[in-house]
């Protein structure tokens, strides 16, 4: 992990992405692992025309991971970059509905979405995302097949996809394909309407989740 | 509404219900119009051998349901019958992952879902509220079509279905089926785990997720 690891802005593929970013006058997230001090983050950065903008640490660890990384500590932070405001998720932290909804609580209009996934499970389920926060979400899968080591083999869906805040898939990949393009409008996340009378988000009824904010005993060192 | 609406326990279709459940050895979830005083709720009983069990008022009201109903204000119940724990939840209740995932939380191992649903996402989104809570969650939806007065005509669309704790639909009815069977086992959803390393419950991050509970001060009135 060491000899893996990168500082973030100052290691080699904030720098190398920030270049392409300037080159292309785009927005580039990609998914790295960070070293800061001696904790490893699974992380996500963001950059643009100029330069370095932020990153996100993922906050639910998969499966193995737990022997590598620290858990993600930067919350759900959401980037105005003016053509949008932007969340990130990273991969596994799909099946925490919390994620996506604090990012849209936040502001977050497009979600970015990096991911090595492979459980079946994840697209579908990132249109029911898109659909109960009326949000834009972008999962940028793996494909191929990771063989390292003894280590069991990997192999990813792929099937990377963008889903509108209607939850209409715009675009899915094959499990080869690598690159996908569609227009969308980040705007259309603002308005949570879906019918003459449910605004999604005033319709919450916050009072009644204090729950969720407390680890049920019952579970403790379950 | 006054002419339709009945007390619980004490009106005709709770009292008939506990008699057919008594006859048939059964447990029965069921929706009403309850009223209570000047109130009215758009409420699901539960009935079992042994007569009235409790009931549940739906918390996220619908479109035109506003001008009718006051949302529920008994929070998210779970009964004990036994066999296995049972949450409620009703119709539009499906968008808002908040409802499941407290039952889940409070220990419902079944979530018992009747709706009357014209739209068409909650199906597979009720496949992604098992995945993410690792329940059973079976919804029995109205089939056919209501015209009422001068009211716009309301198409059901059917389709009632239960998933296991792993996402797999164990029954989809069609758009006009309206009965259906399986078996399932209620103990299989005390088992969060989902992989080696990863228990959905435990791996939540409650102390990261206090915005939910906190309705942002940009909606307020907006």
């Amino acid at each position: 992990m060491k000899s893996l690891a990168e500082k973030i802005p100052e290691g080699f593929t904030t720098k190398e992405l920030s270049r392409i970013a300037r080159k292309k006058d785009a927005f580039i997230v990609a998914g790295l692992a960070e070293r800061e001090g001696e904790n490893f983050y699974n992380s996500a950065i963001l950059v643009g025309p100029e330069g370095f903008i932020g990153r996100y640490r993922k906050v639910h660890l998969f499966n193995e991971e737990k022997f590598w990384f620290t858990p993600g500590n930067l919350e759900f932070p959401v980037f105005n970059i003016e053509i949008a405001r932007l969340g990130i998720m990273i991969c596994f932290d799909w099946i925490f509905p919390e994620a996506t909804r604090i990012l849209a609580l936040k502001g977050a209009e497009l979600i970015c979405h990096p991911a090595n996934l492979i459980l079946p499970f994840c697209q579908k389920a990132m249109v029911t995302r898109s659909i109960e926060n009326r949000i834009i979400c972008i999962t940028a899968n793996r494909t191929g097949i990771e063989r390292r080591g003894t280590q069991k083999e990997l192999k990813f869906t792929g099937a990377s996809q963008i889903v509108n805040t209607e939850g209409q898939i715009l675009l899915r990949l094959s499990q080869e394909e690598t690159i996908g393009t569609v227009n969308v409008d980040p705007a259309s996340s603002r308005n949570k309407h879906l019918t003459d009378h449910n605004d999604l988000f005033i319709d919450r009824r916050p009072e009644l989740y204090s729950l969720l904010t407390h680890q049920p005993s019952s579970l403790n060192g379950a």
